[in-house]
């Protein structure tokens, strides 16, 4: 199972985080984005040839103590065909430096169409008799507005190429209650109807562990909901977005862990990527800052699991 | 408005149809397929390049009669980075032919992130002192289940930038109804609380025919929830896909229209690309047979608008 291999690398690492790269060139050192303006043009290619060396210096000083990275698909799209380049460029480049890779891209759609996402992004697509990968990653994150025809498709493409998902269960902004919140008439929760879903799609593929390749989004930032959650799937495993920047604590965090020690993976974005900004450094150590940001993190997470 | 440029062009017309781009490579005739395996090879980019003679032939076939075109992404992006250039390239032709381009990406995400994709395909991305433009259309859809926070930033780059959104409510497939129609302690569904949503997103920006660039998903294979969603929402314009293929006929689709005969606009996808496979004529022929599978469609929605 897809998600035994990353439960092996949170082990190898004692570590249950993972570095979300949403990288806007505004994040890149300027004499990064200066060298790559200078060669390609102040435009989206030049930023996104700078965003790709900040990416990779990044991975570089962080792949021997974390057991993933996250990337966010919408901050490479901004950036145009380049950009989408460069977010598979990364992906690769991590891929080769043994990080397990959560593509943060959200998709989305009725059956068929979601077919196409699912051999986009964890399968293989048919071009007459030959097979070809179109961009390739371990695991994605999928939106379950639609329903389980939504998301069969992804589960099937897990199950058939040792891949996984996170499917948005309770994410961490502030209006997600507006939908995931509202009771329903039998007393339960959207939030909670999703969740029992996410339950019964990943029941064929519980791993090792105890674990199924399919998982939640829950955000730290709702540490409430976060204990019904992982009563109600015990299974499953969260991604946690919304420590640090946008206020969830390793306390909080800690709700989203089974008594196995495991059960979540937390992630930090801007709080590793920007250390440099934050703690006002030469910009030339913006990686040792990151590497000091993760080892911090780390420790801050660990200590909290009860 | 946005939402006024589409419907001049339907006025103009006569047609509240828009033909759906989704091509596999399948459905491309055999005889463009093979000129492109021959030049680039029977893989990715040879698959994308022949979709792209297709779609523009398509184009070509269709553009003096509908106003709208929606390409489905996720049939791109499983074509992989150059998929996705096609994509852009069929975008980029259609709107040269005057049509209005509605981007099928379901995009959705957290506020800041939310920003970053409105910026990638409403906006403009910033590079320094410098604006460009990432990916280019009119219109795309959007899934409403982060909320507010997640829709708003879309809304704001519409106001701006002149565009649209559509965003889901009720969609076509058979599990649609698992969280969509779940009944909330209030009386109301799940779609009634988005619909709700949608309408007030769309409040500030409604045109000069009484509708807001803030568009709704309105499945056809739900004549009756269009008919309560068609009152609850009168200034949102419905995209309504699931005519044809999935079973909704033009006297379902003729509940999302309003009095003034306006407010929907009825996709078909594959009725159109592939009328040359159902008829089963010689594949040279398939632009033709589109022209008449859209004029058909044209007539047979247009009829039945009460």
């Amino acid at each position: 199972m897809s998600i035994d291999i990353l439960i092996d690398r949170i082990k190898e690492k004692n570590n249950p985080s993972v570095i979300g790269l949403d990288p806007k060139v505004e994040y890149v050192p300027k004499y990064i984005r200066e060298k790559y303006y200078k060669e390609y043009g102040t435009n989206l290619k030049g930023a996104s040839k700078a965003i790709l060396e900040f990416n990779k210096a990044l991975i570089d000083a962080l792949y021997d103590i974390i057991p993933a990275v996250k990337p966010q698909s919408a901050y490479y799209e901004m950036y145009g065909i380049e950009g989408v380049r460069v977010l598979h460029e990364t992906i690769k480049y991590a891929s080769e430096k043994g990080l397990y890779i959560i593509n943060d891209v959200k998709r989305n759609d009725i059956g068929t169409t979601a077919e196409a996402y699912s051999t986009a992004y964890l399968g293989e697509t048919r071009v007459e008799d030959t097979m070809h990968i179109a961009f390739d990653s371990d695991s994605i994150t999928v939106n379950p507005y639609l329903g389980s025809d939504g998301i069969i498709p992804f589960v099937s493409a897990c199950n058939e190429h040792k891949k996984s998902i996170f499917v948005l269960v309770k994410t961490s902004n502030p209006s997600s209650g507006e939908l995931q919140d509202l009771l329903t008439k039998d007393g339960e929760k959207l939030y909670e109807k999703t969740a029992q879903l996410v339950d019964k799609w990943g029941r064929d593929s519980v791993g090792k562990y105890g674990y199924s390749n399919v998982g939640a989004v829950v955000g730290a930032t709702y540490p409430n909901q976060a204990i019904i959650l992982r009563e109600m799937m015990p299974n499953t495993y969260f991604l946690v977005p919304g420590y640090g920047a946008q206020g969830g604590t390793a306390s909080d965090t800690a709700h989203s862990f089974n008594k196995d020690g495991l059960g979540a993976i937390v992630n930090s974005s801007r709080g590793i990527m920007c250390a440099y900004q934050k703690d006002k450094i030469d910009e030339k150590g913006f990686a040792e800052a990151a590497r000091k940001a993760a080892v911090l993190m780390r420790e801050d997470i660990v200590s909290n699991i009860k």
